[in-house]
């Protein structure tokens, strides 16, 4: 038989033992947050319709959507013209109905709308569920990753973003991570700030080119400003807002003539105000936004000193659910990076070393007779609370030591003739190498002791 | 813009929260008796090549694997002479790299093989993820649903059979399922009875054949043995074996000329003998085979009279990661069906009701001032284990007692006017509908009490 390749596709991960706790613990952590502030958890299906998905992303999200391929005889159906032009592009449409998901929010968005007489608005809703992109796979872009999603759907109402910069502190507090950053801008500030210098049409790509501060720089940007077509006047007054000079007074006075702009900051203020009065650090960025067009209000980010790409990012939404049919219904969110936030926590060790320990207790295998009762000991010690095996073959005792010592099993139970005979256990301790004998009925009492 | 419809794709389903929450339910419970047993979770990718997958399922497992477009011009690399020829199933392996896991069992294989040096054997991993088969959906099948499998790889030694089965009545006994019956037999005493009437190389035909007897009775296994080319006397010879005349002695009687069918009825004894003493029930039974190839020993599998197919099976195989190039590995492991067994547990009624309830407080919103100190006391709430939430918005109070009364809350908190003055909070029982007033500093004791 051809020996077959044991690698897993490029861009995704195995994850051994010790990783996958690790990676279920942020969940639960996360999860914890998530249901102690009334949020609900939903899943989705892993593969969605194609026409659910293309077009929400832009066509570079449409060309980084996984498509999967019609069952059966697929190419019945196909597209004549683009099979015999070789179109890959268009002739996808006609071989393949189903892709896997690109984010949760879309997915959501169409859940809301397809579920909405199950469900009480405002909708608080969590899912925790992977997603697949076609990206070119680098250090920390993975194509499967996790979202960890919150969002409250169904209201406009500014507490949820005070509620979700709260979850935002708590999450990563619960996660043991110091000195997150949480970053606030708002999409009217944006629309805000081009009305004042007179380019209100160009809102997107001026956006667009002032996202990238953190990754070209001021200077870079200005060249990008530029090479759409801004003056350099128009730049020079937009310059002290996206170099940071974000105390509310002055940004009042830039936004003064745009009715817009001085919306989006009180909005601003009253997060601002409300988030400082629960102690919940929230600083202003006004050159962030985040790529994504479908924000309309707040729009969150979290970054940390010793990570290069933000871990966890959200906003306001005014109308996701309206390409589902449902108009009008306005929602808030935030995403935790599960992966990122993986890579960090490992890389400044912060996981509990409780998540390295896996059994309790190794019955060591001495013969039928002997393993037949040790499993009717460890049913009891299992009730007890105790995690425990016996190993499953009679191998030579240096054998199951060694294997006994891999696992980091904290104690060794024995069971051999002698033991048998008088209805006893010999408990070995891993750590110490100590060994005590004691009766079989005082086995859990010393155990726990 | 057109409306866009919200049906997920055929055969897949969206969970609503107490279904989602349900769902997890069963995992937590599955997941605790995996790891009390020591068995430490794994994940692998949704994502397999393609190479991976193919020609370890059967012609027919081939057809129903999920496989995945090509990203970019997929077409380019296509394989010109299929494509005239307007092969569907040629072509897929120049257009597709990629597919979605049919089952956990190989990835698994392939799992360990490619991380044996990072693993301790014998390796007892359980991994609970979803799966994916392009099957025709109907009751009861879907076409992504999650498997909970637990094996133990690298040991030839019973043991792991006996604990498997004590792992089996175990679970169902957490999820407060009863009368669950575990069916045992052997691979090599259906080989050896095939040896018995003379047609041992129609091992394969033979087991699918007899496999069916549930769904087409022993009249339908009977026609379908005679069309395979089984005579009257030698089928007539297998009967008494498959109706269930299952004791010991008359199959060492039947068996007796048939070596390897002796040695299947001494593994099987061992297991029968030691699940007994532990208290395990199990019950023989000839006829089963589950259709899978490559069990080489035990073969288990889990009714329940209340349900129609098995929801939970599994057995023994000698050399799963041989094709990956690491031959002689024995294996042992059962598949627990996670969506059957929430359609079973949801027809009799059998979720705890706790998992119902969602949220615990809910503060009413009236006004800015109150909102804050609202969410400053929720804050205080969830340290002492409440799920809490204030209402988003400033809405009319009728509609926020709607909102509490929907979402099933058990206890309204107002902070009014009056409470803000006095540093009160009334709290409104949605039970009995009785309101008091308390101090604030005095709210948590209270709600405790």
């Amino acid at each position: 038989m051809n020996k077959i390749s044991t690698n897993s596709p490029k861009g995704t991960r195995d994850f051994l033992p010790v990783q996958t706790k690790r990676r279920q613990w942020i969940f639960d952590q996360l999860k914890s947050v998530f249901e102690s502030h009334a949020y609900v958890p939903i899943e989705t299906p892993a593969m969605e319709n194609l026409s659910t998905l293309m077009g929400k992303y832009g066509e570079e999200g449409d060309r980084l959507i996984f498509k999967i391929l019609n069952s059966g005889d697929y190419l019945r159906k196909a597209d004549e013209q683009s099979l015999q032009a070789k179109d890959s592009n268009k002739l996808i449409s006609s071989i393949s109905e189903k892709a896997l998901r690109y984010d949760l929010t879309v997915p959501f968005a169409r859940y809301v709308v397809a579920h909405q007489n199950d469900l009480s608005f405002p909708f608080k809703r969590y899912q925790i569920q992977p997603v697949w992109r076609a990206d070119r796979p680098q250090k920390g872009r993975y194509r499967e990753f996790y979202q960890c999603d919150v969002d409250v759907i169904g209201s406009t109402g500014l507490w949820s973003e005070v509620e979700l910069v709260g979850m935002i502190h708590k999450g990563f507090s619960k996660l043991g991570l110091e000195g997150v950053v949480v970053k606030v801008n708002h999409r009217k500030i944006l629309a805000g700030m081009v009305e004042v210098i007179g380019k209100a049409d160009m809102l997107i790509p001026i956006t667009v080119a002032i996202d990238k501060i953190d990754k070209i720089g001021m200077e870079g940007v200005q060249k990008e400003l530029l090479e759409k077509g801004l003056t350099e006047n128009e730049i020079k007054m937009l310059k002290p807002m996206l170099e940071g000079n974000n105390d509310l007074s002055s940004m009042r006075d830039f936004l003064s003539s745009s009715e817009i702009g001085m919306e989006g900051l009180n909005e601003l203020e009253f997060l601002l105000n409300n988030c400082a009065k629960l102690n919940f650090d929230l600083q202003v960025d006004c050159s962030l936004a985040r790529g994504l067009n479908y924000y309309t209000g707040a729009i969150l980010e979290v970054v940390h000193p010793d990570f290069p790409s933000s871990i966890c990012g959200g906003g306001r939404y005014d109308d996701l659910t309206g390409i589902f049919g449902l108009p009008n219904v306005s929602g808030v969110g935030i995403s935790f990076g599960a992966d990122r936030i993986y890579d960090l926590l490992e890389a400044k060790n912060l996981f509990p070393s409780s998540l390295k320990e896996s059994v309790d207790l190794l019955f060591l295998n001495m013969g039928d007779e002997e393993a037949s009762l040790a499993l009717q000991l460890s049913s009891e010690l299992m009730d007890a609370g105790f995690s425990c095996m016996l190993y499953p073959d009679n191998k030579n005792f240096k054998k199951q030591m060694k294997y006994a010592n891999e696992l980091g099993v904290k104690k060794v139970l024995i069971i051999g003739t002698e033991e048998l005979t008088n209805s006893e256990v010999s408990i070995k301790d891993m750590e110490s190498g100590e060994q005590i004998r004691v009766s079989q009925k005082d086995l859990i009492k010393t155990l726990k002791s």
